[in-house]
């Protein structure tokens, strides 16, 4: 077999001329999970295609996706090739024009919180993704959902959008879905507000709304992040949480811990601590431990290397 | 499309030497549709693979595929793995042998008519490729489908053909198909004949046939493409098209009409007008509307950005 | 994400210093195959991801997959993204463990018999791989089993085993697996050992077990390789085969007789002769017949060009 490495585009175009390309990336891991009943062991790998290109007056233009993302072309029934996965964008002055499978508008700005362990953000099904902020739009891959960002100097601010066409949210009919979010820094401290919108299509319905006050602070190495969720005419009554990332050498502690409000009961607190040691050149040995406050439910763990390419 | 060379492959082989390679290109598109009843946004991103490569005594070989038609290797049901999309070839001074999801022989020779617009030839269900000429074989994925192109100067010819083993287009039966065309071009004009059948496998059950003629025309900036389309033993009596494409600095516009007369009433008459704005580095602005004489059937249009990378 | 630009690194890295980096290989075949009753057209193309680093510390890491091994990331269900597909591994003086969709131990160790034809080990349903070593485990891309493989001069070592949680591989509920095995070295000889269980997840079934003696000898440009499996506690008793392939010139004639002794009946003879010839430039044709003795099924054949790029 042979191999063979990309990219004579990069040598042979003339300084300043730009060209369209196509980039992979990569990433794996492999390691042990400990599901809260289990240990077994876990891996994958994936590759990322990245799409980029400048127009003759300056703007850029691209997008990116995973190759496990690119769709089936035998249905067409998901896939970036559908719009509802990966996106695409052109960006100028004006800021940048995002669309496919995008991020809310607060969650552009504000991010979740710090992921912690080998398996990142999306540890199985007992405690799967609680370090992430329980924004109410944009999480469910909506095809070809809008996002503009724009930032100007300490200012940033999003807007986010679903046309609602064929997005059935609950109602039955078409749920459009939109977000405004901004955000301002100064210092070492950034300071967001986020509000969101359901609008169902249904008589008489109430949209539920959900507003996210968001903070993050830099001391030295460490990174602490917080958030507020108050939500109206929903499920949830409020969200609130916090995490704190730092390093030192080799090493990152990180840890979060954040609290539902169910509306009719069925609260829960989520929490997580772990390190990270970075081999270097793209290997990060990770551990974690995660749990949550409901009776009868295991902490999960997880231990393994993480691979970036 | 810009084809990204994948490869210091060419940089460390030595002159004269042909190496084989994976090439990777893409391309995408972002932008507002009109589907007759309402406007959605709509984007996708793709990538595609180029493989080529040289054998000692100079025969070419190949293929392409898009990543999402790369198939399920856990079904095995689809995919360029399959044979069912994407193409293989080998070519040499025999002409080219193609194998996959390939075109029928006059569809190779001819294509179809001028793409208008920001989704080219595919826009959504109510006015779904309606540039495209009705061919009659190998519009469906069958697999491994074989394709045959040779030119000598002023002519071409091509042949195509199903094995027909498993592939029921209708009978219940093994229903091959096969193809022929040619093309002969004089200055700024060619003209060509193709002529297709599916052997339909049921006793007493005449072969379905269609024979094409087409002629295409190139004056200064303007391209002016015409078919006239005769089918026997289908559901279409006849069918005829015209489209033409005129570029004036950065900007195209083109058009198209065609009729299908159809076997026992449901005539319908489409086309379509597009404009198209280069912006460079592979990006253009396009917009298109589209329609039918169907009665109650809305025109569609769209306009947004599409991107080759 | 560490987006590694596919290529520019090797160039504008220091010598020495090791890059992350995803490379691009493929394949793809065209031909003709009797399947026993009906001769069909076959193709396909393939593409291939390589992952590949190393830590500061020179352990080396990586992966690989095919674009169709990907996974779908809309059901998650298959794939390279879940583990069940393409592999990871990370290697360095303690050996090489690797996760993913791997082979068992003594499949690392001893591989299978020689390949014939276009179609390589993989004719249809008819005669199905029968150029397989019917090893006992891990052959149905259980996710992210584990195996270990260690070199020292002539002794080769491995050791493979699944999790068993949620494997169910006919008992009901979570079916083991593991298996060791071994090579030595001497000359233009290699004699190996293998031993594989099944260790059922039900009360009072034995484990199936299998052990495995291969031989591999390379007598010029002849390799020669032999098996024998004994099975116990399973559906078969034994198996045993013996393969030979050799090059002149550009040709390369490979064959194989295998012979599975089923417990109650149904016994089985497989055999299967091919001949390549190399076009150079990652092109050969290729072409073999294999047949086994069941009464009532024919021999199938092929004939092709298999390409590598």
């Amino acid at each position: 077999m042979k191999k063979v490495l990309i990219a004579t585009t990069a040598l042979v175009m003339t300084a300043g001329v730009a060209a369209a390309e196509v980039s992979l990336s990569g990433n794996g891991r492999m390691g042990v999970v400990y599901d809260g009943a289990d240990w077994e062991f876990s891996s994958r790998a994936r590759v990322v295609f990245t799409l980029s290109g400048t127009t003759d007056g300056g703007l850029e233009f691209g997008g990116s996706f995973r190759a496990d993302q690119a769709g089936d072309g035998a249905t067409g029934a998901w896939g970036a090739d559908t719009g509802n996965a990966g996106s695409v964008y052109i960006s100028g002055a004006f800021g940048k024009i995002s669309m496919g499978d995008v991020a809310s508008a607060p969650e552009a700005l504000f991010g979740d919180l710090a992921s912690v362990g080998y398996m990142g953000d999306s540890q199985g099904t007992a405690n799967g993704g609680t370090n992430n902020i329980p924004y109410l739009t944009l999480d469910d891959g909506t095809q070809s959902a809008l996002l503009y960002t724009y930032s100007a100097g300490a200012f940033s601010v999003a807007a986010s959008m679903s046309d609602g066409i064929g997005e059935d949210l609950g109602s039955g009919g078409d749920d459009q879905v939109y977000a405004v979010a901004g955000a301002y820094t100064f210092g070492n401290y950034t300071v967001g507000l986020g509000y969101e919108v359901i609008d169902w299509d249904a008589a008489g319905v109430d949209n539920t709304t959900q507003l996210e006050l968001a903070a993050v602070a830099t001391f030295g190495n460490t990174d602490v992040k917080a958030y507020y969720a108050d939500q109206q005419d929903g499920i949830i009554d409020a969200a609130f949480g916090i995490s704190a990332a730092t390093t030192f050498g080799a090493t990152t502690v990180a840890g979060y811990v954040q609290q539902i409000d169910a509306i009719g009961g069925g609260d829960v607190t989520w929490y997580g601590i772990g390190v990270d040691y970075d081999l270097g050149g793209g290997a990060v040995l990770s551990g974690a431990i995660q749990d949550d406050d409901v009776t009868g439910s295991d902490p999960t763990a997880n231990f393994g290397v993480r691979f970036s390419f």
